[in-house]
């Protein structure tokens, strides 16, 4: 069996990897001359499959993005299969942000490092802030990143509800279609942005909607940045017309290296934001969950048995 | 029935407190002359109380401490009751810290804010970090805080372990007495301090200590300051014998106002440790929680009804 990795963010588990393959397994990581390699492989590993390159793979017979998302996989013709085992490290990240940013714990940190006690305690004028349990939580989206984050609130006590495309959701108080957006918004306190970006979600959040979520709204995106609108939501914070964001998902993108500018307001001057460069679900756990599901598939392709996570033949 | 209340904390909830006190109860907020007011006063609800003021509260039944400790409860013959109601709170803050230290999430926010992508996916040299999830978390110390701590910690699939006074914990891997302490800090890359401060915990964790929990280690205390020595937990920090720390108490508090350097050695110079001012527990929610408490030995009192949480008679 050949097998081609293309993705770069296997390489930190490499040995991990191999070592859960078939035997006589031959692995080329990251090829220089990716047609050529491809003319013999089996597999390919990674996130973009165009015409040119199936050309070239004549042998192929899986395509395993290392993800969730095929929407870079072209050709067809050949098995396409995704992956997951981000949620549970995007879970982590919301709410790390809700924690934080309910009790201004970040600007805490800032202070006592000037040696400026700020909570209540020390300054009556500092609000006692509220936990995470006594949050009210809206979901936009309630797919594999909204039931795993659910998982977590709930044992925080928080109490839920959800807009999705379906209007169905499982376990919560309520969910709705997106034509209940707007009691969405007035009934919480906490916005969870993770629905698809889509002709109907591009641009969802706007002034409107940032001005009902309210002062005490806390907005968190790991979704895609285009669901929120970006000078709108830099002008609630600024003016406080929510209490505070955390953004893991963008406007612009590096296109090679790791500097460029996330958006074209500057939210990095804000003190009620959190920024992360799309880094809510990049953990060791996440890969090794994936590396383990696309290891499975080479070895139901090597013994003909059925694949998993097939989501196109 | 007459209340004299003391303790500031409980000032953000003036209104909702009065409004759970039997009818015609006299509540004196914070008198200037408190000796004056307590001559006739039933209920002290405060911190401290001395011999001085115990002789002139002649008609006091109840001094009624609106958190955990009574060590400033100097006078006997009256029952002392305190009241808990800040361990969720401080849970949720150790769950924030130690989500955010595992995964380096405040450089990351500090790097995006200089348009910097901090992460494994645009820098392959740093590392995929680990999940809470996959923690291994030592307990030192498992009352109310630990307990609650491990509620949460459990929903995230975290093992572990403790080591207490009596040796005993329920539902962890293991839990041992003080002398378990080198295995607790083998086995653990999170070490959670909520142990009472005593002559056998002050200073417990020094330098072989947090060489023991090792280079992966992240600190959290959220009991007393000098359970940990302070300039052995600056170098490991600074050294990187551990990975970081997250710090809520403290060497030095400020007597009056809110300003004081909070330690002898500048831990605000460190980019791995988080600092807070003692807010752990800090929320509404821990104050409601008091004064439903408060307000229900008010109403026992009134009714000769048992008293909760006496902690002396």
């Amino acid at each position: 069996m050949r097998v081609v990795v293309t993705d770069p963010n296997l390489l930190p588990l490499r040995d991990e990897f191999e070592d859960l393959l078939p035997k006589a397994t031959e692995v080329t990581w990251l090829p220089a001359d990716l047609l050529d390699a491809l003319r013999t492989a089996d597999v390919l590993v990674g996130p973009v499959f165009t015409q040119e390159l199936a050309g070239a793979a004549q042998q192929l017979r899986l395509v395993q993005v290392a993800g969730a998302g095929t929407d870079r996989i072209e050709a067809s013709g050949v098995p396409v299969a995704n992956t997951y085992h981000h949620e549970d490290s995007i879970a982590e990240y919301i709410v790390w942000a809700l924690i934080g940013l309910r009790r201004d714990l970040p600007a805490a940190d800032a202070a006592l490092r000037r040696n400026q006690w700020r909570s209540n305690v020390y300054d009556p004028a500092i609000p006692q802030p509220d936990t995470l349990g006594s949050a009210r939580v809206g979901f936009l989206g309630f797919g594999h990143i909204g039931r795993a984050t659910w998982r977590l609130l709930e044992a925080f006590g928080a109490q839920g509800q959800a807009v999705t495309a379906s209007g169905k959701a499982d376990g919560l108080s309520w969910a709705g279609d997106v034509s209940q957006l707007d009691r969405l918004l007035d009934e919480s306190d906490t916005l969870v942005v993770s629905a698809p970006l889509t002709g109907t979600t591009r641009g969802i959040i706007g002034a409107a909607e940032l001005e009902r979520l309210g002062p005490d709204g806390v907005l968190v995106n790991v979704a895609r940045g285009p669901l929120v609108q970006q000078q709108p939501l830099y002008d609630a914070l600024q003016n406080r017309t929510i209490r505070a964001a955390a953004l893991d998902v963008w406007y612009s993108y590096p296109a090679t290296g790791d500097q460029t500018a996330p958006a074209d307001v500057p939210f990095g001057e804000l003190d009620n934001v959190l920024l992360t460069p799309h880094l809510s679900g990049i953990t060791r756990q996440t890969f090794r969950g994936r590396i383990e599901d696309i290891a499975a598939n080479i070895h139901a392709l090597a013994n003909g048995n059925e694949l998993r996570n097939v989501v196109r033949l």
